[in-house]
């Protein structure tokens, strides 16, 4: 599919777009999609190059909403569901089918889609925990960011932990084509008893070290001195991460969200949240979020479900990835 | 003293200044102030007029660090202790005195003057927890918000949240002279037992109803929630402190933490920490603030300190307010 880089990318970071743009678009299962605002992203997302749209829900919602932004659903497939709890599962299956290669939240509740997602026979684990990331782009510098866990983990074990960095570094090194710096977040770089996540980012930063190649960890560290060089030079601390982190673990998902949320609010930063540790990427939306994150979110996913179909053993089939959606779904 | 706007204001609010410009300057001992950061800090809020200060400390370091400054040290009273521990003693005792109005942290360790302040004998208890507090100015709009505690308390519990209600809420009165919005931060909206703090800020929402007269609080809310009134409208949020916090309570210090360093290091807000509950308000500094910082929390002290003179009953006396530091104590 030719890209056309036309005035829906307003605002969606160019070196995402330009990331995404030697990859063919993923076939994507757009959940509950029944909704104008879940089916504009998809039109977008779909515009784009970035996805196949495959809608599934209620087929007189999507066909309505459908005339309500002016789409006639040209090429895109409709995949009948009953209820959300029904959509949900029929997407889950059509991942692990191969038939798509990503899914994206539409008008449905998050726990209803997670829920059919983490089923232990029929949905799609992969044996590591399902986190949460959000790849930030910063406005002017175009500086890039992954904060996790901001939206699922509320107060992650070390366990969880473990598999919140290992994610996040994967997809770093999948969008970013580097191995990154890791910040363990605390309110402190000292490692004291009465801050408890200042210990746990000690004990992270030594298991890390065996536990998750390809990156360098470390904490605790308060916020200036994961991402201030400044601030890390009058402090004098001269670890790599000081200063320069590209992934900021948060203790908990309070600190996160709200992390996230200042950048967004008050920095008109980009942010593409996406679920990770699940057979496919599963792109998470919110009513609130600008159309240049929705994108920058299937963007993310792409990346992710594109280079996926080329590593050896990877879920997601790399003939999906071209092929797209299965013939007898098509609407 | 006639106040002088000169260059050493650059970057501290102007509202705040022209708010403690009809003050008289407060005596304040600088705890430790035997280093050229702790030297330059006060000499700047004692040129604008914020406050007279009275140098706790080895009297030759503090010599030293003048001439490092090029500071005579005029009109500048000098206390001699011979440690940090003796320091902040010495300094608690001029606050319990009448002596001084205000502390400010010198270079001296967070926890040493805490721990004379929070002396159950010889401290500055009022009853009331110590809470801290970040006066917040955004560029550009010049938007003032207060989050805490971002410093001292860990994970609060409900009483101790109270605690930093009430603080927050007195401080927002004297230096914003309205009765706040107050928003209890979680990641959510909604009151669900999968996420402690939103059930611990719907908690709240009640008790202050009852316990914090003067507020409108009301949680829990997401950071884009409590301070974008476009995503309240979004997401069909009516209460009046949606979208329009004065205030925001945070669940846990690691929130606050990075929340205020996120609109510090990139957004330039500048953020003014004090500690409250005391009997005279604490002007914590760290070694990374800026200039500005340091005079915004100097003017926020003085606000907080100038006010209580005038209140029957207040902890600090409206005398020493007007007369200085005791003749006897000036070097």
């Amino acid at each position: 599919m030719a890209r056309t880089l036309e005035t829906t990318t307003a605002g969606c970071p160019a070196r995402l777009m330009t990331r995404s743009a030697a990859l063919e678009p993923v076939p994507t299962a757009v959940v509950a999609a029944g909704s104008p605002v879940a089916l504009e992203s998809a039109r977008r997302a779909a515009t784009l190059g970035l996805i196949e749209p495959v809608l599934v829900g209620d087929p007189a919602a999507i066909a309505d909403s459908a005339r309500s932004i002016g789409w006639t659903l040209h090429g895109a497939c409709v995949v009948p569901a009953r209820d959300d709890a029904a959509a949900a599962r029929i997407a889950v299956a059509l991942a692990r089918s191969g038939d798509v290669g990503a899914l994206m939240k539409g008008h449905i509740h998050t726990d209803t889609l997670m829920l059919a997602a983490l089923d232990p026979k029929n949905g799609l684990r992969t044996g590591r925990r399902f986190t949460h990331a959000f790849h930030m782009t910063l406005p002017e510098s175009g500086r890039e960011l992954v904060i996790t866990d901001a939206a699922i983990n509320v107060a992650p074990s070390l366990n969880t932990r473990l598999d919140i960095i290992r994610n996040a570094v994967e997809l770093w090194r999948l969008v970013g084509g580097s191995d990154p710096r890791v910040a363990l977040l605390s309110c402190t770089e000292e490692v004291t008893e009465r801050v408890p996540s200042s210990m746990d980012a000690d004990r992270l930063t030594r298991l890390c070290q065996q536990e998750v190649p390809g990156a360098t960890v470390f904490g605790p560290l308060a916020l200036d001195l994961a991402v201030s060089a400044e601030a890390a030079r009058i402090k004098n601390l001269t670890h790599p991460c000081a200063g320069a982190a590209d992934i900021l673990v948060v203790p908990n998902i309070e600190t996160g969200n709200a992390l996230f949320k200042a950048l967004v609010h008050f920095l008109d930063a980009v942010a593409a949240g996406i679920v990770l540790g699940a057979a496919v990427p599963i792109i998470l939306t919110s009513r609130a979020d600008p159309p240049a994150a929705r994108i920058a979110a299937a963007a993310i996913a792409q990346i992710v479900a594109g280079r996926r179909s080329a590593t050896p053993g990877a879920p997601y089939p790399a003939t999906a990835a071209k092929g797209g959606a299965a013939p007898g779904l098509h609407a």
